[in-house]
């Protein structure tokens, strides 16, 4: 069942609300990327929030905060603030990466300038500060505080081990760990806290939101290579950015000398030509990293399930659940 | 007296307490700006942190949690946090500007590249994000909250009206209450807020940062055109980057046909040879509107020492008010 399924088929009354709750966030998500004094903040903004993202990130908070039976307002606003932080990096990130699409349109910064994009991104991560600050809960504040400055880490950290061959896969996981799951984990996260829950809960649902984004981030770097219409993405774009992601550290790790002149020349020297993309997912798909790499993601998602496991059974818990095989399930 | 003889000269003990809080902050920016994965971001952070700024803005905050009386330790925290968002906006600003010096040296998008300016811009903005979460006040991280978006939306509306001939002097007011001001009377009004001080004092001593964040932007615009070591920049920045600060919008307002037509092709197109940046320092000279901003700036400082004059008599009152003369004397 995929994530749409779950939403559009409301089997039951808290399917239900679970769509009118993400039919709030987008009515709050409008209202507060709006600026009275810069409309180059909304152009840019709805260009990226309107462009069909499958709001993956606030349906984690709203269906956590909801499986643990809040019955507050709060958990829209930090679904919003959510959103945004993700929004934020995403305009920072295409302008890091010099991206020219993004979801199968062009990038921000193409239409608009670099410029737009790194003051509208910092608009949007004040704004998801405002919003998170409405909540009243400084636990929830220090979460996603903390949550933002490991993010902010991850990316450094990816930058710096740009080009570098003799990247790890523990500095892989140190970089998806914080530019990707640190958001899942805090989005799941606050929605346990938001409604009050023990520690054990929310310590659960933390590490279901950090094993998903794992596995999300490996099934993105998988299709980079693989291939597919739902990142919107061209295939190939880690490669001419020259980006040590998983496949490529494990197809480094297997190669001969040969494999690794050529390596060094594409990814630590940038010296590519035609040919060289093609040559890479031979050598690939001939030492398994892409077989090898996909099974990380799926035990990544199995881990995600694992860690509901100890929670006491609800209407929800199988949203979550399908959650984490939808995200698997773009590798098909 | 000069903000460093403010500091240096410790004739009471309330000034002694406030250069040791100074040192306090220091130590807590370095600790801080520290990152176990990623050592770019020190080198980056402590390029522009150790160059030799001011550290004004949370002298401010030091400065108006002592007046109010404040004896707790989060005024140091606070300071930081002010200080952080202002270096996290100074990285950004230079990618945005693409500039080469600050402070008379190198910047850092020219000493490493922008996208570790962005990324460690958004490090810092997460960390003081996290600093002021340790205060525990709602209060306050609304206050620091709402800066931040006012600042971003100031930085995309001068983005926004660069270029722009028809700009008024209501939107430069907008755009720099946004991208100077706002930070000036946050400083100021968090020093307050932490004290536990009464609406009227907060009210009072944020007026007073707004006012003197004016004042010093201006006074920044101005000598942009009149030259000073003191901005560590080189004198015709913002021409060349086509910005309409204060003395150019004054000069269009009373250009004749041609001098528009100078204008036009100098801020508008972009088109600019040598002989240019003079010929616009003669028409301003020529129509007094470096005169004028310079009264301006004035106005401005005396505002900001009138905002003090119904708080109470206090031994660090002395220093804010040397504080809006500093900022002036920048100019002789």
């Amino acid at each position: 069942m995929s994530l749409d399924d779950a939403v559009s088929k409301p089997h039951d009354r808290l399917a239900k609300a679970l769509a009118e709750d993400l039919t709030a966030v987008n009515h709050l998500i409008r209202q507060r990327m709006a600026s009275e004094h810069a409309p180059r903040i909304p152009e840019v903004t709805a260009h990226l929030v309107e462009a069909g993202g499958k709001r993956l990130r606030p349906m984690l908070t709203l269906a956590t905060a909801r499986m643990c039976g809040y019955t507050g307002p709060y958990h829209i606003h930090l679904a919003a603030t959510v959103e945004f932080i993700h929004t934020a990096t995403l305009l920072h990130d295409d302008v890091v990466d010099d991206s020219a699409q993004r979801r199968g349109r062009p990038t921000a910064n193409l239409l608009w300038d670099n410029q737009s994009s790194v003051l509208v991104g910092d608009y949007l991560f004040s704004r998801s500060f405002q919003l998170m600050v409405e909540t009243g809960s400084l636990r929830v504040l220090d979460i996603l505080a903390n949550a933002s400055a490991t993010i902010a880490e991850g990316e450094v950290l990816q930058l710096t081990a740009a080009q570098d061959i003799t990247t790890s896969e523990e500095i892989y996981f140190k970089v998806i760990r914080g530019k990707t799951a640190a958001l899942f984990a805090a989005a799941c996260e606050v929605g346990a806290v938001i409604a009050g829950k023990e520690d054990q809960t929310v310590r659960a649902l933390a590490a279901y939101g950090d094993a998903l984004g794992i596995s999300f981030q490996i099934v993105d770097d998988l299709l980079d290579y693989t291939g597919s219409t739902a990142t919107g993405k061209n295939i190939g774009d880690d490669f001419r950015e020259r980006k040590l992601t998983l496949p490529v550290i494990k197809a480094i790790a297997a190669a001969d000398d040969t494999e690794r002149a050529f390596w060094h020349k594409c990814i630590a020297k940038g010296q590519q030509e035609a040919g060289d993309l093609p040559h890479a997912i031979a050598l690939m798909t001939r030492h398994g990293t892409l077989e090898a790499t996909r099974a990380q993601a799926l035990y990544w998602a199995e881990q995600a399930k694992s860690a509901l496991r100890d929670l006491p059974d609800h209407p929800l818990k199988p949203v979550l659940t399908d959650l984490s095989d939808y995200v698997v399930a773009r590798l098909n």
